[in-house]
């Protein structure tokens, strides 16, 4: 079952597992908080935008009631990788994985055709961070094939009119995630910022924006990772589900 | 020395004395944790924004180095009030309070003609809120004399090309503050969220843009107030002064 550089994982939660190539990109707690912050109700299709080894999809199928969710990857290797996974989960009646390019979306499946779209997209632009040797996890980490506008102008569109969009992303790009998300007209709603330490920046933000929301945003309790070096706090194994 | 409603405070900092008049507005912790946030070096001139009583002239001149301290305020009997304090205080070299409109600023005082803008606007907007009885506690409330928009963009006006702006606000407010920011050139570069516990929502933003800085914000840990029922943590009491 598996392929060289490949591993299995067990997610801990209803018995879903995932297969990991060790040499692209594994997924981390961020994909973990967004399937946590993001929601979805039985009549609800979903998109995940640039959804790499399907981790996302494969989360929200178990913690929320989404009968739809979709998974689109514009790298080929990746996408089968994903496919893959919902083979080996059973899933190919709640989870599709689509190959192509974000900025596409909405010409491959239509503007106003989600209720909601989740992203875990790229983080970092030009040369901030460090760059990995190889592709993938490049392409995973850095804005070479979209950018945040790119993933927020195909999110609105992809969206029907009060639909919701859920993203992880780094905190020091806010003020243009903001930004963005107003002027593609998804007004930012719901924010939560993850705190590693209770006495240290945050390292990760969550938001929420709604298409054609009215201005008020609501900031939620902060989320601390750690309550003691190398021991989660009480909310952290919640969301993991163990 | 005090008139009717009147009352003196002893703001625990520098030997600072404040008159306050109960029956209009008092300061609250915002503008003691405004005066923290902000900075301020021996060269710069400031100004704060709707100064009411003079609570963060005051603070600034004993926190920061600043020689020179502008208090702005529309209110007649308020500005002779914070007058009377910085008298009180003999602080006349260091702080002179003028009576005037925020939107009226930069014909007042000139383009470009400081390195700091100070402000604890109104939070609320419309019928947000419970508004007082009483016009002076309104006025200070509630956006009647000035906008959000007229604040930043006054603030925007007045600074020299990476001049500083301080601002404590409602983190409900957040997406239109930095969207307004950005509007007029003040890039949001610092904020930090205010939580009254670390299990609950933050209930005061503090936000810094630089006129015409990058794109990039930082945003700072957590500021817990209470560590406990009635308890302040260590940090609210430093910044207090005790």
């Amino acid at each position: 079952m598996l392929k060289e550089n490949e591993r299995l994982d067990d997610l801990q939660k209803s018995n879903l597992f995932i297969i990991q190539d060790t040499s692209k990109f594994c997924f981390g707690m961020d994909a973990v908080l967004l399937s946590g912050f993001a929601k979805a109700n039985s009549k609800d299709k979903v998109i995940d935008l640039g959804t790499g080894n399907g981790i996302i999809p494969l989360l929200l199928s178990a913690k929320t009631n989404a009968t739809k969710i979709v998974g689109l990857e514009i790298q080929s290797e990746v996408a089968s990788l994903a496919k893959r996974n919902v083979d080996l989960n059973e899933l190919e009646n709640k989870i599709e994985i689509v190959e192509g390019n974000i900025k596409d979306a909405a010409s491959i499946f239509g503007k106003g055709s989600f209720q909601v779209v989740t992203s875990n997209p790229p983080y970092m632009v030009g040369t901030h961070g460090i760059k990995s040797e190889d592709e993938p996890r490049m392409i995973a980490r850095h804005e070479l094939l979209c950018s945040l506008e790119d993933v927020i102008s195909s999110a609105s569109k992809l969206l029907v009119p009060q639909g919701h969009f859920y993203m992880v992303h780094r905190p020091f790009r806010l003020a243009e995630i903001i930004a963005k998300m107003k002027m593609y007209n998804l007004e930012p709603k719901r924010m939560r910022l993850v705190y590693p330490f209770i006495d240290k920046e945050p390292n990760m933000l969550l938001i929420e924006g709604v298409k054609g929301g009215n201005e008020r945003i609501t900031i939620e309790k902060p989320l601390i990772v750690y309550k003691d070096k190398d021991v989660y706090t009480d909310e952290i194994y919640e969301i993991y589900g163990y």
